[in-house]
């Protein structure tokens, strides 16, 4: 399927038209950015690492009967996806206390909570991403009660699925940040990507990071680090 | 009743012992605090004010058949209340955007969402009483799931019942923080006070501002602004 017009340009990927309205081609770009785009650079390899872990992960998504806007990878680093019109939250799902949410409610990094921790983020550059909940989002107009009960039910049953499929793996899946948008005939599904820039994952015995961590704490190792990731979730025995 | 021990001193309230081990005296100040502490003044009255207000809110609400903490005004400072063990979480009911939330959504003050916006704050001063939700007040192991869903349903009920009780008065009930406790015997109870310390009153006509915001945004008249909203409150009709 051929590009045709870029129609949004983001710092990490970029979305291209397609002759059909209802698909688009995500590409992967080698830019990588933290601390809302404060922080940059560009990881020749990183593009094609992300695409190729999104792409597996949506694959395993699927034939757990799981929708999302991936339809299939395409080349190196495009994805070809269902277009939607994005809902702007971000979802985020923490199975451990790590980043920000360890130094907002002074838990450990790493501490195992109770119970699994569902953030919502306004996905708003200018106002700093801030934290909102439900009712918050409701009233911004941004996504119904309804919206956001789906949106849950999914990132319930995908973080546990993403959960097992890393345990597999050796890998600690620590948190993931996932986004949602409309199809044109109202159907609400996970887009995005779903990779080391959008989960935390640390390996199960040493605790070594293997996500954006290593770039915004400038640990270095980063495409070395997200490779390992790919060849251990490649490596699993089904 | 008797005030025995000292055993909590606050900004703007002090709490005793009382010869009843389930019975405190809650006793206001006319201390008056802003911005976790930073803005500090002595008005002289403010406390008899806050302590009448509350007494007569309290008083309304068990008639209603809403059980809070309060059991009588005792002199003109002073609550006798059930004693509670704190939970450390505000919640806030906005039935019009103000203050913080407008400028962290970038909403106009004023603004009538089409939901009621219900927000929890982890009450510890050290981090700066930040914005959670329901899963991470369960993971700091502060409240249950049930806790919430009480602190929830209790909520609902009284801002729905203050909304007319203002209204009837001439007054906009914009949002009231509540806190909560649990008796010795486990029941989960409406603690604190509700006064203009703790929630947002404009005038019904004009939006004056009859509220902390006053002390907030140093625009004087403090007192004989709370002053009005209690004799707006005595002179309903019922």
């Amino acid at each position: 399927m051929d590009k045709q017009q870029l129609i949004f340009d983001g710092f990490e990927k970029q979305i291209y038209s397609t002759e059909d309205p209802d698909v688009v081609i995500l590409h992967f770009k080698d830019d990588i950015t933290a601390y809302n785009n404060i922080r940059r650079a560009r990881l020749s390899g990183k593009g094609e690492l992300n695409c190729a872990i999104s792409a597996l992960l949506f694959e395993y998504l699927r034939k757990k009967g799981v929708s999302t806007h991936f339809i299939a990878r395409q080349g190196t680093n495009d994805l070809v996806c269902r277009k939607v019109q994005s809902i702007p939250i971000v979802l985020v799902v923490h199975n451990y206390v790590a980043g920000s949410l360890a130094s907002k409610l002074a838990l450990p990094e790493g501490f195992k909570p109770a119970t699994v921790i569902y953030d919502l983020r306004y996905n708003n550059t200018e106002l700093g991403d801030p934290l909102i909940n439900d009712s918050q989002a409701v009233a911004l107009g941004i996504a119904s009660f309804d919206d956001l009960a789906a949106m849950y039910a999914y990132a319930r049953s995908i973080n546990t699925m993403l959960v097992s499929l890393f345990a597999a793996a050796g890998l600690k899946f620590v948190d993931i940040k996932l986004q949602f948008g409309k199809t044109s005939d109202g159907e609400l599904i996970v887009s995005d990507e779903i990779s080391p820039d959008t989960c935390r994952i640390w390996d199960a015995e040493t605790g070594e990071k293997h996500d954006k961590d290593r770039f915004r704490h400038d640990m270095g190792w980063i495409v070395d680090s997200y490779a390992e990731v790919l060849h251990k979730l490649q490596s699993i025995k089904e």
